[in-house]
């Protein structure tokens, strides 16, 4: 019997890469639509199935779809994030009738193997990508394993360049960032602060160049950031080195509902009066955001919505070999009464 | 020393399969009457323990371990018991290569197909089973599929019944109830509420008896009870209602964090002073409890240590076929400062 065709034997009888059968394959945009015409046509010749619907026209399907999570065990807890984008995904999946995989690898060097085991023996159908990191080295494995997987914003490179491996589903936070942000300068405060998770992280370095951005606008420094691990222990701590500062900030913004709430309490703490010594914001938006004292104002990102757009744009991809980028609506700001007028100097 | 019979053993003796040993002796139907009587005199005759799961001895392992939450999936953002629960369980996991399939059903409508689909194909080696409730359906069901488990908490029945199937991960809340309760009677207060979870489950109604029981051994009635979803939404709703009663309590036993968190927020938002007007309790003591303002009196009952030593007895019930039931350091109370004394009359 002959041997069944590899991507292999696609990407040398082209003379292009795997990465670009795969590209073209799945209908990926970024490949000309004359070399795309070209492999599908070597492809055929040579008789050979994409693995992406290869895997879903063997009869082993793992109902299950993964999601790996380099950081440690204990954020699940602490941050409300990841719990209710697991919440929408779940939600689809019920429906679905799939089931989630849930690895939390503590840090980036478990998490290849981790990725390696799951593709081993079609333990997941396809992966969620989230926290992506700069030059990530998670695309060029899944590339390499031909795992479907979507990501959760955007990775680097972005239009223009090389083609993206993977549909990306986008809650563009930038403008929610920048409306807090220029909330607080409206309300007339000149020391803002910004406590923010960790800079290896695209979305964090990514808000704080928007915070940056809108300060540098109305001609005021970006001096005050302190960056965290998203606890909410953390949060507390920067924000006492923040208030012990001669020319402490009137302002801070968080990079999530839990360090603001803790800021907030520490605030109470130090006897300051919230919002007319102290305004304070959060980001995410999470339930407790609106029943605390003041209640915070904070950044919706809606986590539960994008599990559920994640969710169904991984279902798709892994049924039918190609799935098209969402573009959720943007991160606003949920104005409530942790923000006021800045104190007269 | 005689080695220890195993399956073969019975197998060769009996003339039958393997297969047909495990079914037999984890009363799988399709076998007859007559050849399960004869199997497991044999079976018993050898000194051969059935181990919970012949699958264990097959060589597929599924490398996953199951855990089906019957709640709304929003649960997860909103209440960190679920999320440090899994966190303590993916820290165990981390370091023995397994994963977490997860799995949120909403209701208890369709748990049951979904433990059927994962013990089908040897989806998963095992699962949790947490949110105990009365006459729980799930435990015959595990039992029928022969699916190794562990529950978190005594399911009914209790010592000296019939032999419980699975091994048991105890963290008793009962001091810790018991405990937050009397702290209170001891500070002054007559009129003490409870805004508790769903009576359903037995944690929730367990945690009432006991609050119910310590307050009636102090000569008060326990006349104000609030039955919640969990969610702080509800706690803040519930937490309303009690304030606007004419004989109002003076302090508030929560049933988790957030809830109690909320109740904080609401009783600011109304002018009442903390703890001189009203004192607040919570249960789990999430990591947020210390950073609020008044920081919160919790009940801590360790979610995440709850997590890990699960996960290291069901990993040890999935290899050598049965382990030791585990009861934890029981739930204690964490006196900060949301309670005091209570107002005078």
């Amino acid at each position: 019997m002959k041997r069944k065709a590899t991507i292999n034997d696609v990407a040398k009888a082209a003379g292009v890469s795997k990465g670009l059968v795969s590209f073209a394959l799945n209908d990926r945009p970024g490949v000309s639509a004359e070399n795309r015409d070209r492999i599908r046509d070597i492809a055929q010749a040579l008789d050979y199935r994409p693995s992406v619907s290869a895997r879903s026209l063997s009869t082993r399907t793992s109902y299950a779809l993964g999601l790996v999570i380099a950081r440690d065990p204990e954020i699940l807890g602490a941050d409300p994030f990841f719990p209710s984008f697991i919440a929408g995904v779940e939600r689809v999946f019920l429906h679905e009738g799939r089931a989630l995989v849930l690895s939390v690898v503590g840090d980036e060097q478990h998490e290849a193997t981790v990725y390696r085991t799951l593709a081993a023996d079609a333990r997941v159908d396809g992966v969620f990508l989230t926290d992506l990191r700069h030059d990530d080295p998670r695309i060029p494995l899944l590339h390499e394993l031909g795992m479907p997987a979507v990501t959760l914003g955007r990775p680097e490179g972005g239009a223009g360049s090389e083609p993206r491996p993977f549909p990306v589903v986008t809650l563009d936070d930038t403008p929610g960032i920048v409306a807090v942000t220029q909330h607080l300068i409206d309300l007339g405060h000149r020391r803002i602060a910004h406590v923010i998770g960790p800079h290896r992280m695209l979305h964090a370095s990514r808000r704080n160049a928007a915070f940056a951005q809108t300060l540098a606008a109305a001609g005021l420094p970006a001096d005050l950031v302190v960056e965290t691990d998203f606890t909410a222990e953390q949060g507390a701590s920067a924000t006492g080195r923040l208030l012990d500062l001669a020319d402490r900030p009137t302002a801070i913004v968080y990079g999530n509902d839990p360090m603001a709430i803790a800021g907030i309490g520490l605030a109470h703490e130090r006897g300051l009066r919230l919002p007319d010594d102290l305004s304070i914001t959060g980001f995410d938006d999470s339930e407790l955001a609106r029943y605390v004292y003041p209640a915070l104002t904070s950044v919706r990102t809606d986590p539960l919505r994008w599990g559920e757009a994640a969710a169904r744009v991984l279902l798709q991809l892994v049924a039918e070999g190609s799935a098209a980028d969402v573009d959720l609506e943007p991160a606003r700001v949920v104005t409530r009464a942790s923000t006021g007028p800045a104190p007269r100097a």
